[in-house]
């Protein structure tokens, strides 16, 4: 079998989100962690313990979507933004590439188009971020780019605009609803080599993506 | 007159060892620093006053050469590394190439080639310095990267191999040998398109350059 989805960051605020609506889906997926601890089991769901820092290429085997929702966290300083959401990103579009998947979802943020324009205090971030979506948009992997607005962490709606809207305080978007976009593009493995803003809106997801 | 060398990092440890050597070859050069004040007066250059954290693209009208040697330094936080080390690169790499510039002279580092094999406390360096040589080896702009090892602030003896040493001992190089190089590499407009290592050695700098 040759179409598994490997989801790397499954045990962070979105991942976590995300593995449960996979394995409720059907989806057979890989959820790499740095702890199986972490992770809570679900059917159908294989749990590979692996580190980004590290190396972790064999996760990739048997895999032809990958979704990258790792982040180093607000709590953990910039080297770990080097480490983890630039370096090890960079890793996993290395890994896809070598493994021919056929669909790469990356996680991006809000701002990561323009590093320059954002907050000072969050330029680091905003860096990291534009370049690891640039790696992957110059690999040549197939890629579903999606930059949400500021998370939060109330239910879905179910319900997104993917036009940024004009009053910053608009700007956000529940984890859940971008769990379940990541969801809509993998199963409609769509859309491709396009970035998708994410806000909190009025259109039905299975609308809004693909 | 559109024959001018840019030199990014002027004022740092080794633009200020590389300016006057400039001024003494007679190469018209443009200094950039981000305080006048910081830097010594020479005949034939001028010094202009701009910041790799802001806008700086006027500092590239009339140079066809231009040499990053910039560095946010041991003292300064990761935010640095990330903003001047890497971006600001990347940022001097596109106004390079908006404006055409024949030869780009990139101070890279030892270890830069692969970040992981370097110590842990170097790694977020590494990885900016190398996606800093990324971004120029994509971008078109004809490239000259030096990858010096330690440095070190005794006087230059002239002389420098560009084979990496065995012993790790010996595999340091003083700043004024790399200010030479640097020197060496724009009389000739060579080598380009070519990662250069640097090490104090045995060799004549004329002769190991170019």
């Amino acid at each position: 079998m040759n179409e598994r989805t490997l989801v790397i960051g499954s045990s962070g605020n979105i991942g976590k989100l995300l593995v449960p609506m996979l394995a409720k889906a059907g989806i057979p997926t890989v959820a790499m962690v740095r702890d199986k601890s972490k992770l809570e089991r679900h059917e159908g769901i294989e749990i590979v313990e692996a580190d980004l820092e590290k190396d972790f290429g064999h996760v990739f085997e048997g895999c032809n979507r990958v979704v990258f929702c790792a982040g180093s966290g607000p709590d953990t300083g910039l080297d770990k933004t080097f480490l983890v959401d630039l370096w090890g990103a960079r890793k996993a579009v290395a890994q896809a590439k070598k493994h021919g998947v056929e669909q790469f979802v990356m996680v991006s943020s809000m701002g990561a188009g323009d590093p320059e324009a954002g907050p000072q205090a969050m330029r680091p971030y905003l860096i990291a971020k534009h370049l690891a979506d640039e790696g992957l948009i110059q690999s040549g992997v197939p890629y579903t780019i999606l930059r949400p607005g500021q998370l939060t962490d109330v239910d879905g709606s179910g319900r997104i605009t993917t036009t940024v809207p004009e009053q910053s305080d608009d700007q956000k978007v529940p984890r859940e609803d971008v769990a379940s976009v990541i969801l809509e593009t993998l199963r409609k493995g769509a859309p491709l080599n396009e970035i998708v803003d994410i806000y909190q809106g009025e259109e039905a997801i299975e609308k809004a993506i693909g």
